[in-house]
């Protein structure tokens, strides 16, 4: 099984530390192909590589990938943007989302049927769902083969 | 000319009254799809009228665009999935976007071919980029007529 997971980035790195915990759990699933998005050491300018190889790379990885996992609780246009193109390349999409006062997920992640939409407040929390959702990822490659 | 405006809504409205000039001034070049997007009346919840309808509706527009004009500087996930839409079906791309400091614009909208990003600081400045877009988008749907 091969992971894309998505964070923000350049939205803004307050979740780095839960990406990093996000992408160990994702570990025993498969093989997580974007483990740089959960570098703690990198700041909220990302990588600094060129902004069309990055995208061209990440693109290559997530057409690659069997699904997709984002963390969505930081509104990103990168996160938003691989949600977009997953959902139309048939992928499998899981977003993990902590609800926030006065604030509301997207319409655009929450109100498209292709993806499932899982709510937390606690990385220890993510267990089930991951299991969960691997399980019916899993039935469901088995099926397609 | 049909024109899909995207702007961030729960991920923010701080540049909202910037949404209503953008808009005002689009309707210059066509018809405006979306054009509560720029409702300053609008808060950070957005519309309530179900998350699948707002969803289903807007990519409902979005496929009937001849282009998307989004303006970029909030990070916002709604807008980088219409935008990760639009570049899947071929759509003109337009990103606005107002440099920040120790902030940068995703790599997966700049690092995109597909998408055109215009830098500006002031509404007025606007004008001579809007005109340029639509001048080579009208060209083209000329030459696909």
């Amino acid at each position: 099984m091969k992971i894309y997971f998505a964070g923000a980035i350049r939205g803004g790195r307050d979740d780095a530390a839960l990406y990093y915990e996000i992408v160990r759990q994702l570990r025993s699933f498969g093989e997580v192909l974007t483990e740089h998005v959960a570098d703690t050491e990198m700041g909220v300018l990302g990588q600094d590589i060129g902004d069309c190889r990055i995208h061209d790379r990440d693109l290559a990885w997530l057409k690659r990938a069997d699904c997709l996992v984002a963390e969505v609780t930081t509104p990103s246009l990168g996160v938003g943007y691989e949600i977009g193109k997953a959902t139309e390349w048939g992928k499998r999409v899981l977003c993990l989302y902590r609800p926030q006062l006065r604030r509301a997920l997207s319409a655009m992640i929450s109100g498209c049927e292709a993806v499932t939409v899982r709510e937390y407040k606690q990385p220890n929390q993510l267990e089930k769902v991951l299991a969960e959702f691997f399980a019916t990822a899993n039935a469901r490659r088995n099926q397609d083969a």
